[in-house]
């Protein structure tokens, strides 16, 4: 059996740990083709460039992994690198993190991390990204190098008819502690966000985003449930936005002229 | 009866025609409250500004309607005007637009209109993103204004219990030749993308993404039909991505140690 393909991407940047972390795991079982941000490209969300070009180098950090950096944002990543610089490669899985900080819930709509992932999935890749729950630099990536690789070769295992996206993340615990894994549902909370507004050497305003994390009521499927509980939150995930029900809800606007 | 709150943003920039078309209509409707990028922010998709501080400024391009342009991205001009410009307004809808190019089928995940619309949905407030089927400076909006007041009008008088987002895109067709208004569900049409490849002075290569949007094939429910039809597209959208049919399928996900 020849080895699966997998496309590795992130947001943190090429260098940061936890896509040094994920590119191990994906070494162990495939072969890793990497194409990651030249920079930290964090909240990015599903943001393309259009009016400027962008720049690809080689690297080498990865010994035996062919691996660039783009200076565009992670869904821009996954579009040159299928379009220009993997162009005949069969993928079977697209990977994406592994993220240091969560994308449960709502994040998924601000994370490069996901988009990037929901970009290949677009094209009919099956897909996963990975967050842990801790936002340093040093985090400890033990856990989740563990759950990667469960999941990493489950998805290759088998068929996704509803979902060729998962929103994996992975709760800041020692494996010892951790529950195991639960497929959830996304979760509702989301941020209250705060501007500090300060002044420039000219005397302007400036501001400048903060921030509190707000957990809203869950329901007991949902992946914050999850998380708090031990648990590795995995939630199938798409791109089609349609709110069907309110399909049946708004037809009289089929009526106006 | 007090006048309704409209909260009124873009991505193509505060001097866009198409935000001009957007405030004329709704000041005619309620009170408009404008808070748009300084500049062209096309393709941001829910893209925040975290990790640089963003400016503010009053502009008075609008004759007697409070407005500000933002260094920010699309999805910044809404939670800034709702944090720090706006915070005691009780916005009773939000609208994106007039978005100068199409966001039906999968351009809703890239479109900064759509983004700021979902920005102000997930803080509960209902909004409307418009889109015209015409990129061009020029775009003649007459048929926009007509619809996007009549969608304007109807949402403020209706509760929206299953989605507090529509994605509406106008035919760029003269009103006589519009047949109508049809709800709709996201087409799966998207863009297949080819990047050109110069070389920059220095001899190094650049890259510039270009691309073609590809029709696949498309339910007769679809946006992208009702659209090829004559009719103007609204499609009731949501922000929880969860794909209920896959949490099933995955069970064995539950399993994994």
């Amino acid at each position: 059996m020849s080895k699966s393909n997998i496309l590795v991407v992130n947001d943190d940047g090429i260098t940061a740990p936890g896509i040094q972390s994920l590119i191990e795991v994906v070494a162990e079982i495939g072969t890793a083709y990497v194409m990651a941000p030249d920079k930290p490209q964090s909240g990015q969300g599903h943001a393309i460039t259009i009016h400027n070009p962008i720049t690809v180098k080689k690297v080498d950090h990865y010994e035996g992994i062919e691996a660039y950096e783009c200076s565009g944002t992670p869904v821009d990543c996954v579009k040159i690198a299928r379009d220009v610089f993997f162009p005949d490669v069969p993928f079977d899985l697209c990977v994406s993190g592994i993220n240091h900080g969560s994308n449960a819930a709502i994040n998924i709509l601000y994370s490069g991390t996901m988009s990037a992932a929901m970009e290949a999935s677009l094209a009919g890749i099956p897909s996963i990204g990975f967050s842990l729950l801790d936002v340093s630099y040093k985090a400890d990536f033990t856990a989740s190098r563990h759950y990667a690789a469960k999941l990493i070769s489950f998805a290759l295992g088998h068929q996704f008819n509803n979902s060729k996206l998962l929103n994996v993340n992975i709760p800041n615990l020692p494996i010892s502690e951790i529950k195991g894994i639960k497929v959830c549902t996304q979760g509702k909370s989301g941020w209250s966000e705060e501007f500090i507004e300060s002044k420039d050497p000219r005397g302007n305003s400036y501001y400048w985003m903060a921030g509190e994390f707000l957990r809203h009521e869950e329901s007991p499927d949902s992946d914050i449930n999850a998380l708090g509980n031990g648990y590795v939150s995995v939630v199938p995930s798409m791109h089609d936005l349609t709110a069907y029900p309110a399909i049946d809800e708004l037809k009289d606007i089929n009526l106006l002229t």
